[in-house]
């Protein structure tokens, strides 16, 4: 194995999850292990600010902060969208390779750890070939990072855990207070969750579920064609026998035409935009329309990926170590490759990490197999139970101050520029 | 003094807090101290199921499901919104008075304790007027409860401080994902919070703010006219500072006109309904479309009315000390009054509780003073800061099976009942 030394850039890249900091951590604690490893430097805003030779110290942290970025939501380092594509700005992706190259070789920068989703693992692939190509020694491991889950090869995501741990708590909490008002008429609720096109999200509400009659009642899944009589049908059934309905959506959940329900082209908004009004709000139309049944919606949103004050111990245990893992695997001389999560048993839940090539990874999107939900489509099954429920255990011990969770504050001590500014 | 000894009857009403239930066992708590209280029981669904004779023994419930009851949301006893509306339904009004009594005096019942908000405590003033005008010797208290904390003469409401520890924690972790993300152009995030008519809950999410440029960076209150090209020159204004803008919304805000903007009756949705996309969502159609800057919106809605597990420590203590004050105020001979919390001071934060008569309460309805919001209006100020940041302190010992909260599941074991069905 060739002898490799010099210092370490790790980022950050597309949306962030409440533990997506924790893998962060994991670089930076493993990194103080390995003597090969000279600097530990952060980019900030990702391949964004890379390109803008936006560093950072990271050396110059306090070990308490290094510490409670585990519980920090938000990228800490910042992030980005920014995206090296080849396929449609080939000039200018061709321009920012050049320049990443030069900013990694005016810091002697060795080790590149990215965290991130789908976007961010072709990033780490193109920049590992690249350095291949120019004969730049460089190890790149890609970290995986997305609340939505939809990573290949990996037994699930860093950030999974938490953002399902803290919307079934929520659905619990919300199925109490619905549940608890009598009426005649009985009543809907119906919250939206994220994930775009996988249901991993609102799937994992389930967990909400201890006995049958417990709600999530209705989960939407985007891998499931949402059919509006259906639907009507089984709010109805619901409602009639337990007085009211509780429904998941996902966000991103479509008719049997494959277009979205919550964005609807037909009606336009004020400026004349279409209405973007969300897929429960969609849903909440037709239930009040069509059944003249009281409905209300929730929308997490945001809230639901930077819930830190209620992440899973496990998911943040398992952010931290794919962190520590991508640097073990570089300093043994490996690139171009993505840690994964493998599960080694359900129960007692065990797992491990491992490696997956970056080329096996990129652009394949991971969706919930069929088999894992119920006949209707209404539910996931108890193979998805036993798939989700080990990931949500645990809880952190949380920094509070005046009733507020502490979150840790990098002073981001900048590194001194080397290059001129970017063209 | 006049001895009463008797049966002693808890119900709740309205739309629950997470701490509803604190009061519940506070009363119970208090009551099985006290020789003159024979039994202990609980009317579910409020004076809907009391109308109905759906009484429960709380002597059967488990100790630890009374502790539990302090960590549990919704309304473990069932609520209701049923009104006995002297002005609009006398003659039901009337009926439902004799059968209120019948039921009482078929049970012995002397102690009665009305958890709620601003109807409720209307309910309990003419059941204690009631009880006077027949010679039924009852002793009445209201228990105040309403995450909007729009109650008056209490300092502050049981479960206000609750709604508003999550909410602004919910804010600061938004903003921190947020705040995260680097783009050229910006970002919008809109938040909206209940509160109808008065913007208690909205307010209380400046605690996120430490530093001056922390969000929530504008917090609009239905108290104060929204003005949209005010707003949006301070969105403007903020984005081009802070490179995103976090906008705190209270569900209920109106325009000059008083008008609610979240309920936009120029629109109607594809059933022929005025259009209830609710204020965030216009906000964010104004924004893209005037600004055209990315917003994204959340809706919290019931979820923060909800969320026990991370409720205040503060508001449960006070929540159950409410219950028991009731109770003591009951023996003491006391009836026709509200619990109320006193507050005697602001740091360190000390406060008891007291007696109001129910007569000053019934349909008054309490909003910040003008005086605690800024003067262009975007912000409370530090008066409101000083009366809020005590009521978030302190974090409960959250009882967790299997990742997720554990909620007091209570037996409700029936009461026989001793007369015919209600007609």
């Amino acid at each position: 194995m060739e002898e490799l030394r010099g210092n370490l850039l790790v980022a950050q890249s597309g949306g962030p999850t409440s533990v997506i900091n924790a893998s962060v951590a994991g670089v930076i604690l493993e990194a103080g292990r390995n003597e090969c490893i000279e600097e530990i430097w952060g980019g900030l805003n990702g391949i964004f600010g890379i390109l803008n030779e936006d560093l950072v110290d990271l050396n110059e942290e306090r070990a308490k902060s290094i510490e409670w970025l585990k519980h920090t939501p938000g990228a800490a380092l910042g992030t980005c969208r920014y995206k090296i594509d080849f396929k449609k700005k080939p000039a200018q992706a061709a321009k920012d390779m050049d320049r990443l190259f030069e900013v990694f070789a005016a810091h002697n920068i060795r080790f590149f750890f990215y965290i991130g989703g789908n976007d961010s693992q072709d990033t780490s692939l193109k920049i590992h070939e690249e350095a291949v190509k120019r004969g730049y020694a460089l190890r790149v491991i890609g970290v995986p990072k997305t609340i939505d889950n939809d990573l290949p090869f990996t037994d699930h995501c860093p950030g999974y855990g938490s953002v399902i741990k803290y919307n079934a708590t929520t659905v619990m909490e919300i199925a109490a207070d619905v549940g608890s008002m009598a009426t005649d008429e009985g009543s809907c609720c119906i919250i939206e969750v994220m994930g775009r096109s996988a249901g991993w999200i609102a799937a994992g509400t389930v967990l909400a579920k201890r006995i049958p009659t417990d709600a999530p009642h209705i989960i939407l899944l985007p891998e499931i064609p949402f059919v509006e009589a259906d639907f009507l049908a089984k709010v109805k059934e619901t409602n009639a026998e337990l007085g009211h309905c509780v429904v998941v959506v996902g966000e991103g959940i479509k008719n049997t035409d494959q277009e979205e329900i919550g964005a609807d082209k037909s009606r336009l908004d004020a400026f004349g935009h279409p209405e973007l009004s969300g897929a429960a709000n969609r849903l909440a139309e037709i239930v009040q329309g069509k059944l003249n049944l009281k409905t209300r919606t929730v929308k997490l949103g945001y809230a639901q990926r930077a819930a830190a004050h209620f992440a899973s111990q496990t998911d943040i245990a398992e952010s931290t170590a794919c962190g520590a893992a991508a640097v073990r695997a570089a300093v043994e001389g490996k690139s171009g490759f993505m840690v994964k999560l493998v599960r080694l048993s359900d129960s007692p839940y065990q797992w491990n990490t491992d490696l997956q090539p970056l080329a096996d990874i990129a652009n394949v999107e991971h969706f919930i197999p069929r088999d894992w939900i119920s006949a209707d489509g209404f539910l996931p099954n108890e193979k998805f139970i036993a798939y989700a429920q080990p990931l949500i255990v645990g809880e952190l011990n949380l920094q509070v101050e005046n009733g507020l969770p502490r979150h840790a504050v990098l002073q981001k001590v900048a590194l001194e520029k080397k290059l001129a500014a970017r063209a």
